[in-house]
Order: C-alpha cells, then sequence, then structure tokens
C-alpha cells in the first residue's frame, strides 16, 4: 500500500477504482437511501470534538438534520463551525463537509418536516421548541472505497457535482 | 419515541435495553474485533470539525492508530483537543472519548507496531517519517442501540470500566 494523506487501511483484494460518474452516481444513491449518518462537530469554546449518529433526510440538494438545541451535536452544528458528515461503511465511504443553517422547527416548511418525521419515524416539531433543525448545504463531497480510490475522491467541489472523467 | 438530549432516531420495534454488564462485554468484543472506526477531530486554528475511517488495533486498554503527520487527522490528533471515536452500526454505536498520545512510528515498542501491521495490512514504519503512531487512551465510552438505551449508556467513565448495573 502507498502512503496517503489521510488514510491507513489494509489494500487486501480491492476492485479498480470507480470512474468519477460512477462515484457521484453511488453517492447520490446512498444519501437516497440511507436514514442515519456519523455527524461530526467541534465545540466552539473547548474545541474538543463531538460525533454523534443522527437520522437525516436528504432532499437532493441538503441535508436534514434534528437533534436538541442544548446537546452537544445541536450547539456544535449551530456554532458557525461548519459539520463533516459520513456515510455508509468505513470501506465505502461518503464524506460531505458544508455550511449548516438553523431552522427552529416551527419555521420549517410543513410539507419538510412532515417528510422527515415520515422517513426518520420521529417528529421534532412534537418535541415543543427543545430541537432544532439544521440543513447541512455541502460545499465537498469526497467518495471512496479502498485506498486505491482515494486519488478521485472528490465528487462535490464547492457545491458543485464534479462531472469530467478523472 | 420520548425526546432526548443527544438523538433524534425511529425507534421502529426495538429490543429491550441491555444492562450495563452485557454493554460492557459488547463494547469490548467490538474493540476487540472491528478493524475500522471513524475518528473526529477539530482544527485546532479554525475549530472545524474532521472526520475520517481509519484503521485501529485495541489492545484491551487504548485504541491505536496511525495517520499522516501532516494529514488534517494526524493534526488534530496531535493537537491536544482531544479525540472523539466511533465503532460499529449507526443503530448499534460505540463512542470513546480519550486523550491521545503522539507516538513517532520508530518509538513504538516493535512488537506492537508488528501487530498492528498484522491486523490492518499496513506498516507506519515503512513511510519513513510522514506517519505517526497515535493512541488513544479512553476517558469515557458509551454504548448504546435505539433511544431505549440512551439511559446508562456510560460503560467507562474516567478511565474506568462500569460495573454496576444501571
Amino acid at each position: 500500500m502507498t502512503t496517503t494523506e489521510d488514510e491507513c487501511r489494509p489494500a487486501g483484494s480491492v476492485a479498480p477504482p470507480r470512474a468519477t460518474a460512477e462515484r457521484v452516481r453511488d453517492t447520490q444513491g446512498l444519501l437516497s437511501r440511507e436514514v442515519d449518518c456519523w455527524v461530526a462537530t467541534a465545540d466552539p469554546v473547548t474545541g474538543a470534538p463531538h460525533l454523534v449518529p443522527l437520522s437525516f433526510v436528504w432532499d437532493g440538494s441538503s441535508i436534514l438534520l434534528a437533534t436538541g438545541e442544548r446537546s452537544i451535536a445541536g450547539r456544535g452544528l449551530a456554532s458557525g463551525t461548519g459539520v463533516r458528515i459520513g456515510l455508509g461503511a468505513t470501506r465505502d465511504v461518503v464524506m460531505v463537509d458544508g455550511s449548516v443553517e438553523v431552522i427552529p422547527t416551527g419555521e420549517l416548511d410543513p410539507a419538510e418536516a412532515d417528510r422527515f418525521a415520515e422517513r426518520t419515524g420521529f417528529d421534532p416539531r412534537q418535541t415543543g421548541s427543545t430541537y432544532l433543525f439544521f440543513r447541512v448545504v455541502p460545499t465537498r463531497i469526497q467518495a471512496w472505497r479502498e485506498e486505491n480510490e482515494l486519488r478521485g475522491r472528490d465528487v462535490l467541489v464547492a457545491g458543485r457535482w464534479v462531472h469530467a472523467e478523472d
């Protein structure tokens, strides 16, 4: 295995790297299909990292999350330091860096809130005002399986899907 | 589903919550069995969160990681802001908060480095000095499956396994 900037994992018997178009399709499929993701935030005061699995809904251009306003994740999401989200398996990942919009539960479009409740089985509006919605707009999305896919892992850059083959 | 501090996920048909002793056993089993984990760090300068899957080895009391000294994860791990690591599935998680010791590849006990290479299929010593080992000593470990397991999710507190039943 060659050295890489970010990775240290065994190669094993690995499939050939996917082309960009295939990775974009796989990424969009995973975002549409999955219900849970790993949400990494940072504490704006202590600088400590946080990580928690949360359910989400993908609407084709943003990831909608909800969590407690006073939870560590909620405070990190609202802090302006951004978010990094992981989806999928550790050897078939989609990593999303994004900006975060905070939306009080009563201010989200009711149809969208209904869709969130239907998909995740939980309606944050029923918590009174203890929960918030968070809309994550991806600025960068990366997709890779094994070390041989680290090259060309950008599938969305500056908010736009990459269309060229790598 | 009741509201919780940290979570927003559907309940579905959920097994009864595990007792603490069972969670401790499951957690130790997962730490011994798994090869990859999700590593969340924070950038000490910008405060931005980072997340990346990395391979690891559990020796019974610490998690050994390796990554590039100049990678975002490597710089975050070395920064002193701590680390939070997620293992397992999003509905059967083990979350580890820990302190981080930085170990140059040439300074790790060779037997331990051999074990890392054997288990992960990758030997960071072969990268010259571009990689570092990081030993994460857990200060807190939590284990939960669904919302009904959020109560009693602490299985290791202040570096010690919890032995009492919840």
